[in-house]
């Protein structure tokens, strides 16, 4: 694969320095170990090695964990350790249709779509138009821009989709938006919920339980990275701790609470709006 | 979606009664909480509830997760939480082509195969013909064993596949396969290792490094369940702590030691074969 | 030290054969390794190896962690882990006065007894008879009976104890026993508490605010066991994920809400009794 | 209990703002919040308020923990967490005799000279001198001098203390050190090192073993502070990882492998000296 005009590229030189490129005619990118005129760089294969004043670089095609890295930050903490999870836990894959609120920068967004593939589709919501702009242009860097849909608007109120294969929900009160995501889901489809604190995995876990969701899960990913040393290896000694925790259910034909008549418990602490 | 005859189901009836259930016409099966006519599920929707004796239970399809659960265990320790994050890592997706060794019992194959897709294809390699019909056997029984071509070798010995976007090293000795990896590995493309002691991963780190791959890393995952209850919620109070270790290089043009006429100072560690 | 009649010793065979044995004359503890005669032990000194039918045991003095080991187990989950940090945390030492709610089996009461020395004190509440008792037995056993006061009572309604140089909380609802533990306390001195879940954690910490504590922290700990095993070391597979959290503040002049007459917002959640 | 000329003091103002500080005539401190002259504090007791430009501050007595924030930081990564969990595990209590190697700055020394009180005694064994000079300068800071003798030395050639309660090794080699600890140790007694790295424990552990040291083990611990806020509670994001491992023996008649007229396997591996 030859690197294009336009092409975004990951300039490696060492652990610390990582940087993502957008390759344009005419410019030239400096790093403390030397300057590269970005015109060289068209038409070389992906891996290729670089000459700097010192030492070597490498130019890698960019993969969704460069993103991450390269500036495509999420708004929220959703780090890639808890999106494969996620992703792997959803049931999705190539083909898929995803109902996503909200959109943030469309760091979780690209992720999807990456996965889905030509032939899925991601339906991407949020209130802010600002965001959707700053996700528009991330989408479009990675040439995912055509499988998603940005919408704005808010998914608690309800969605017209419908039969969606899952429901991602990085949002602060994911339990406002159970049952619009109930509503949206096939039958046997997922919701998976990403939150900070405890507070909101209780009341988004005890939204699904009464929305009738079933097979619900509360999870928490800690990753831990070894430093390598021939014969001094440890965990690295300082690093994340908490970004958040991932509630999951899936929808069957089980009756919410609402709907078998009985009383819902949670609806005076539910009114509280946004936590974070 | 409507249930077929042959098709795989999962059964839930609470978190501790979860059935991964062939449909096969005349047969039945039983709970404690009750038999169900597995004909009646002919014909219905994913998502459908099921009166059984005592309360309902509901047929829901089976995700990757479900299969982990409902006995396609791996021959070794790799979980979920693993499998995402390798996944992610990876940069595979859609259309990917991926070299993966060993095959055990087909279950990292498997979330391969899914997430590669019809355009995609998984080459597993396995020195055990035994592991391989089990795992066939399994693919089989998930739809995706058009995706995978199965493969009786020893991968350290050097395979013909090139030009591979991944490769997966699911074996007790991975350092012994980074060389071959490498040749069959496109430039920019990644290696992933799953390992479960500090030494499998000091040597396998060691001889990525010096076959030249960067980007080096090694990871852990610790998954911890919440327990949620109002007012109550606390972590589960025992669980795995231990699966394995992640282990990740990417290819470029960076020489290995050898090639650059290095003395490669590990040779003699690397010879001690298997230490699971 | 010679082993006399009356003693507490540990019998240890192996990893999985630890005994706790009361030396009395005439019996005899019998094992899948061999049989014991009792009598024989005395006059031994401790660290003495015992022929087995099969192979050698050792009788060591037991210390505070094999007393654990030893069925002294508490009422509630409080691990060697937490107590440790606990102690070194509270400030406590020998000659130390300590306030402790509840005594439980006289676990966390012995660790405390153990430290203060016979110069220390600790004044120990319960409300249950039957627990004093059996902790009463449990000190007896291990000689720290003369340091410690069992008081039948609710530290909630205020203790005649005063001046004491920490407090350890060890009670479902700890946050209605913090004015009390700040009455008993003197300045500079702590409060600690134990409690499994977050919502106690909050009600707690809250409490401790509002009653003028400073320095307040709230931590969790995690305790990895390393199976060691030369070229194979890794983290043990399965193990405690989760006992519960401590929560930690100091005593000085400032004043409590209350008595700044400012309103206490959290009265009303305050009500609500035991949660375990 | 009255401050006086000389002592240590805690001035907290807030969570950020700790400051250890002695109390010298004529002498004042100063932060961003004002300026305390320290005559003032003479003769207030521990506790007292002090009013400060803006807001407040509050004099305690430091405990173990407040001088390990003050800047008695130990030349390695001992932690409190670590501290509080060894002292436990050895068994240790008012009137123990201990000997530790290496003294580093004395923190460990200190918490160690804490628990044993005015009846025991810490023989600490350091190689450089400057370390035992600073160590000493602390110890008297805290009022512990008297119940450490510092030694110029180096334990692997062997000391003359003996019949000691336990052996505290803070040292890079500690399987060095393994023989000399248990001729100084009585029977029953334990041995305990603290060590960053895996391949440090295997060789502790192995180096124990092979010692005749019986109920081994090696523990790690992760501390997670807990930020405590109404219905908003979660895990700290950013932290310690990772400081070390705890390996832990107890000595009995158990003959070492030399003694058993076995080959010790680990002599090769043992000679490398310091890792760190």
């Amino acid at each position: 694969m030859k690197i294009e005009e336009g092409d975004e590229v990951l300039l490696y030189v060492d652990e610390r320095r990582k940087y993502l490129i957008k390759v344009e005619k005419g410019k030239s990118f400096s790093t403390d170990k030397g300057t590269i005129k970005l015109d060289e760089l068209i038409g070389l294969r992906y891996g290729s090695a670089i000459k700097l004043n010192q030492g070597e670089g490498y130019i890698l095609k960019p993969s969704l964990i460069d993103l991450y890295r390269g500036g495509l930050r999420p708004s929220q903490v959703i780090y890639p350790k808890d999106i494969g999870y996620m992703i792997l836990y959803s049931g999705i894959g190539p083909g898929s249709v995803i109902l996503e609120a909200g959109t943030g920068s469309g760091y979780l967004t690209a992720a999807l779509a990456h996965f889905v593939g030509e032939t899925g589709k991601v339906y991407s919501y949020d209130m802010r138009e600002d965001m959707q702009s700053k996700a528009e242009k991330n989408l479009k860097r990675l040439g995912l821009r055509e499988r998603v849909e940005l919408k704005l608007g808010d998914i608690r109120e309800g969605v017209p989709e419908n039969n969606v294969d899952a429901v991602f929900l990085d949002m602060p009160d994911p339990w406002n938006a159970i049952d619009a995501a109930k509503r949206s889901l096939k039958y046997s489809g997922s919701v998976l919920a990403f939150v900070p604190t405890i507070r909101q995995v209780e009341l988004t876990y005890i939204a699904m339980d009464q929305s009738g969701f079933i097979d619900l899960r509360a999870d928490h990913l800690l990753l831990t990275e070894i430093r390598v040393k021939q014969n001094a290896t440890r965990p690295k000694n300082v690093g994340v701790l908490h970004t958040g925790y991932i509630v999951f259910g899936r929808k069957t034909e089980k009756k919410s609470l609402r709907e078998s008549g009985e009383v819902e418990v949670q609806e005076s602490i539910k009114g509280n709006g946004s936590m974070r």
